[in-house]
């Protein structure tokens, strides 16, 4: 049997009660390493666990999903993903191999980063379509995850942005010269993803058309959600630019307009201190 | 302190390592009794987290908040809520309640029907509004959810529809005569879903209206996620009208149109098998 289990998003203890028998008597149990992070590391998993995890990365989970799949036929094997295995991530690629070679599956489920935003208050069956903020470079600055937030919005939904993670990313020359050196792991901010989102908005307004979102529209910014020093920040999306929400995970929410009255009452629990007069709408805050 | 417990979706053994900790050492555990239900009662779940649990009905919740709170502020109270507390009902009434008190809270996140429908392959990011289905009486046959499949459809987002539960309703009568006497739970089925969805479209095109929905949609109704013995079923609409999943509780996705090829393979694995030409399109199936 083959199961995947959904580790949650805070610490060690976030694994299911269910979930946790299920690693203890796998034979062979792989952490899924490259689409998200808890807030602790492998050896505190393990430890809790009391099992030796295998690492799977992208190039594993795609290329070498026979070898997490071998024997699984006459054991156990368990594949342990931050969230829930069906989140932000699906690992259907790993589910199908698993059907076509006749080995059984099962789900342990968890929360993933798509429900569990909904502790900010905002009601989550007024999200639509999730959004993915990639990191921009000097040549490659994609606008496209913009027309999900405007579509939204002209919906009067919420859209729940997901920032991007670099991990195991290599440079250009190592890439070339075929060394297995990776950068250090990235992640991106509220701050650079309202950043991004702001830029768009003015290469809109020079283009003459009415941006779906402006510097004054409400957003939320999240970090580190399920983790006892969780941030969620409610305030204007100039206002995201600045926030200081510390260390990764972050996402970012694009409110959809009007809100419930129990949206803006849970809202006002995280609402940014409005800035001194002094610092406010003088269009000279730093932009790096 | 005030811990908003998630249960997940299955048994027990669900709750998470950091969720059953708390509920072992909180003075008082409620039990959210009126939004969902596990495939285990209250007593099951006494037994495994070895703690008497409180049930908070509707009434409970929003009127007697403050004696849920009681003592909050020197002692630890722990609310369990069936999938996740900010999952498809949100408790924001509640920790309102208790930020006005003084009371600090904490949520312990878990899987909600919102996320785990992802089992079937339909890819999360690609979900719109959620809609909900209540049931029809002779008299009350609101059309109105249907506006938002509609709008998902258009901007080819699936929709995950949460099917109505009928829990602790009095019946005219005894509201009337203020006796305290409760019909039997009812739980919506994939089968009555999608028949007051057939006819939303044979009353739309009674009034010359293109449906965006129609018999042949390719829909997914899914029985009791999550738990061992649950269903998944892929096929159209007027397939689901008859399709077996079983006990409740069930959900019904109405896709949004184009899939991903992933998303069309892990539904192959779920596909109904087609009927016998001899009782397709005769138009004469049971409809009660």
């Amino acid at each position: 049997m083959l199961y995947l289990i959904g580790l949650g998003l805070g610490d060690a203890k976030d694994i299911t009660v269910k979930g946790l028998e299920v690693v203890r008597r796998c034979s062979r149990v792989y952490l899924e390493a490259y689409t998200s992070v808890l807030t602790v590391g492998k050896e505190a998993l393990e430890e809790f666990y009391g099992r030796e995890l295998i690492l799977a990365d992208r190039e594993d989970v795609e290329q070498e999903a026979d070898s997490i799949l071998k024997d699984a036929d006459s054991s156990d094997v368990a594949f342990l993903v931050v969230g829930d295995p069906f989140g932000a991530t699906t690992h259907s690629d790993l589910v199908l191999r698993a059907t076509q070679l006749g080995i059984p599956y099962r789900v342990v489920h968890n929360a993933s980063i798509l429900n569990a935003v909904g502790c900010c208050g905002l009601q989550l069956y007024r999200f639509g379509e999730t959004a993915s903020i990639v990191f921009w470079t000097d040549s490659w600055r994609p606008e496209s995850f913009f027309d999900k937030v405007k579509k939204n919005r002209q919906n009067g939904m919420h859209t729940l942005c997901l920032l991007d993670i670099k991990v195991k990313e290599q440079s250009l020359e190592n890439l070339i010269k075929g060394r297995k050196i990776y950068e250090p792991p990235r992640y991106m901010t509220v701050n650079q993803a309202a950043r991004q989102l702001l830029e768009i908005v003015e290469n809109q307004r020079a283009r003459g058309e009415e941006p779906a979102v402006t510097e004054d529209t409400l957003c939320v910014g999240l970090a580190r959600v399920g983790a006892e020093d969780q941030r969620i920040a409610a305030g204007t999306l100039r206002q995201m630019c600045t926030v200081d929400l510390g260390g990764p995970l972050h996402s970012l929410i694009v409110t959809g307009g009007s809100l419930h009255p129990l949206e803006t009452e849970m809202l006002s629990l995280f609402a940014v201190p409005e800035a001194s007069p002094a610092s406010r709408g003088t269009g000279d805050e730093p932009r790096t």
